[in-house]
């Protein structure tokens, strides 16, 4: 490689401009490859969150765009010095904050190589191995997440009715069942426009992710109708259909539609399980769409001793999990799978004469863009399917086993130090604590202390952490699964150990 | 390189999985660089469209995922025999379909570290950055197309009221400008709620990509209230704004809200401009949103010579345009600027417990999620940046220049051929031309034969077409820019030569 002119604008001096020389591709890909190695190597020595002030890289770099090209080097350079500085490293071991964006080699190759093939697939004509491959996958997953046939594109009886796209966020697969459901509850109500709009109710527990609350926006449901359920420490926030039915049917009674309800697989919040079965059951009475939104613990249920979570699943029209939380798969990559396509496709498809094409006027195939909002898409099954094919079943549940295992060597130490307590039980790779009230502190004291040993903590830049609020109190959520957390800083507990690092700041930092 | 063991399943034998070891990265993604620059040197000797029907791929792989890993090697050895053959290649020269999806070696080079780092920056807070990173370079590319500054972060005279955001598709610039169009008009009209939906109409010329239309629909615009303007040759297909304003005026008289309009810069099927200058001034008078769709042309406006087609930009609401179309930046990346960010924010805004830092209580910080759907995002303006920093403005305009010389060219050979009529004046890369009806041919005789052109090209896998309708009559698109067209297709124009080719097909097949 050392022959080859690395500088893909000094290459094109004198000749016309070649932004996809293979040879540039090549030198600047193995730049960015050495970057990549260099910058894992070096990432548990940078501080997680930076110190850098809003505006700080407008003033490292420059203000208006150059005029005119320069080598990759200079780009590489910059980007060392001047962006790596003021990020928050997502990939250093010593991250715990929201949830992981787990990742692997396997993955970021696949999308690299998404990237450089650069196919649209809107269509299946236009992007025949990549709709095939979106489809498999899907397939594939479903396969090991136990779910019902009825949500595969292909079983070993032959075509389903359901399947499933890959979308960028889960926000999305909410977007796109809301308005699929809004659309058929109109028209149940004889209505084809939106006069009837005020008239249908959606539901979902107060511990759903409030971008829930906004896809509901986006899709016009009525502020007045979007139900947030009241959930307590009796049901460790999950959702008690009792009151779901007690609320959906005060809702029917008063000449509302129920239309949709949310059920969450591991909340944001504090990884609360809403019951899918005894949901799915409520939902059922009143013909109204049950979404499974499993976006982080999803994952989880690709192992025996964690499916149970999602029991019931049979019962209801969509589950959405995505891989870049917790599948080693780098960002975006959210699967959505409906139980009959049609009910998607129908509130979803457009056939503008420029996409027209005999696969599609065939039936035979399936034309993704129906399925999301936009029309163009990446060849996103690419990375899915590396994972999946490179890493087989075993090690992706080995993964999720050790996430876990760390999640409980952690709670362990804090269950083992009556300073702290443990605010919900742990499902996955989650744990929710605090520093308890105790003596004289009472629990707006005991708040405070807690915001000032995850401020101090952040600041330190040794460990990151999130927090939440369950049962109005502040909680400080510890996230395991950065990728880099495998093995070191579990099983070995080295002075690197990142629960080890995190116990000895709060020492030093608080207490 | 070499001593690496490059199977990242065979390294984590007999010890902990780690999906990130550095090594195993870098060699991963050294083949896949190596994959990548075979796959852009032999590109043109494979079918641009492939023989294969729905369901081939999983005939060609196993139906269900494995369950051991395996080595790199046979994920990449599965990709080349069962998925290249199977895909259609948008980056061969001879793709003269939709609208190319460019790409540069510093784009794909930017979005791998992007994968790599995979940093969520939903808000300043989570990924400094990232986020500075695209609020940065979308003030770059502003001042390129010469946005007035009123769309601009930052601008000479420090903070301005207007900002942008990256995100995946025109079809999400439309549906999140829609919505906060759509809710201001429900607060001006003294609603909160969604009562008065049905009182709000839109405006597009028939011209409008379909994409458009099902944005309406997913925010709930009543079907009966989207005015697709009908557009003639007398105009080019550009939208009349006599008739925008009566039409919008009926509509007021009717106590209807004009709401928003979209004008198109470029549209898909014929590349038909809007005069965006005279749609403000339309809309000005019902307090309308204008959004301008430049999705593809709106890369042509970095060059002065094309600028003219967004004049009047300065008194519209909103403006997106796609680098993943024209501006050599792979998939996905639309760029969207608004005048006043906080009408973007007011609708968007979510702000749960878990997101809450002191970076968004001061007031400083922008939080990227408030412009967009979902709340998850990649590290997206990485690869715009390094595709601007490496290239600079002057070969991005020469890439553009050489793009329209080429389909300057074809139009030439077309107009030489008196078989052929030009459709419609050709404004940037696409040429929409048909074969004439002559002689006792009925026009709708050609239009049969200009669509068994089309598949037989496209059948011979040598060059690949899509159509249109324009003025009823089937049309050929022929849309020049996938980035390996360069030079070799035009300049030297050598047998390889992608318009000879095409040209020589439509002798050998059709006439």
């Amino acid at each position: 490689m050392d022959s080859v002119d690395t500088n893909p604008a000094a290459s094109v001096e004198g000749c016309s401009f070649q932004p996809l020389n293979p040879e540039d591709v090549r030198a600047c890909l193995y730049k960015a490859a050495d970057f990549i190695t260099d910058y894992y190597i070096s990432i548990e020595s940078m501080p997680v969150l930076p110190d850098v002030k809003p505006g700080y890289l407008r003033n490292e770099l420059m203000a208006s765009p150059p005029e005119h090209s320069a080598p990759f080097d200079v780009t590489m350079k910059e980007l060392r010095t001047s962006v790596v500085p003021g990020m928050m490293h997502w990939a250093n071991p010593n991250f715990f904050a929201f949830f992981p964006s787990t990742n692997s080699a396997a993955a970021i190759a696949g999308e690299l190589i998404a990237s450089a093939m650069n196919t649209v697939g809107f269509t299946w004509q236009a992007a025949p191995a990549a709709t095939e491959m979106e489809v498999l996958v899907l397939d594939w997953l479903a396969q090991l997440l136990r779910l019902p046939a009825s949500f595969m594109n292909r079983t070993s009886a032959g075509h389903g009715t359901g399947g499933g796209v890959i979308l960028g966020t889960t926000s999305e697969a909410m977007l796109v069942t809301l308005v699929a459901a809004r659309d058929a509850a109109l028209r149940r109500s004889g209505s084809n426009g939106v006069d009837r709009i005020t008239r249908l109710t959606v539901y979902a527990s107060n511990q759903t992710h409030s971008t829930f609350f906004k896809a509901c926006r986006l899709t016009d449901f009525d502020p007045a109708n979007l139900r947030s359920i009241p959930t307590g420490p009796e049901t460790d926030y999950g959702l008690d259909p009792a009151k779901l039915l007690e609320i959906m049917h005060a809702d029917f009674r008063a000449s509302l539609v129920p239309t949709y309800i949310c059920a969450t697989v591991g909340t944001t919040s504090s990884n609360a399980v809403d019951p899918v079965g005894a949901v799915a059951d409520v939902a059922a009475m009143f013909n109204a769409w049950v979404h499974v939104d499993a976006a982080y613990a999803g994952s989880a249920c690709i192992c025996p001793e964690f499916r149970h979570y999602i029991d019931g699943v049979e019962h209801v029209d969509s589950i959405s999990m995505s891989p870049h939380k917790w599948l080693l798969t780098c960002l975006d990559c959210t699967c959505l799978w409906v139980r009959n396509t049609h009910r998607l496709t129908d509130a979803l498809q457009m056939n503008p004469e420029y996409l027209k094409n005999d696969a599609t006027e065939s039936g035979m195939a399936t034309d993704l863009k129906d399925m999301q909002v936009g029309v163009g898409r990446r060849f996103r099954g690419l990375k899915l399917w590396m994972v999946m094919r490179t890493y087989g079943t075993t090690k992706l549940q080995e993964h999720i086993r050790s996430d876990v295992a760390m999640a409980k060597a952690f709670e362990e130490l804090v269950r083992a130090d009556d300073r702290f307590e443990i605010v919900v039980p742990r499902n996955f790779a989650l744990v929710c604590f605090r520093i308890r009230a105790c003596g004289a502190m009472t629990e707006e004291v005991a708040d405070e202390v807690n915001h000032l040993l995850m401020d101090r903590l952040n600041i330190s830049g040794k460990a990151y952490l999130a927090h939440t609020v369950v049962g109005r109190r502040f909680t400080l959520r510890f996230a395991v699964g950065s990728s880099m957390q495998e093995e070191r800083h579990v099983r070995r507990r080295s002075c690197n150990n990142g629960v080890h690092q995190l116990m000895c700041s709060i020492n030093y930092y608080c207490l």
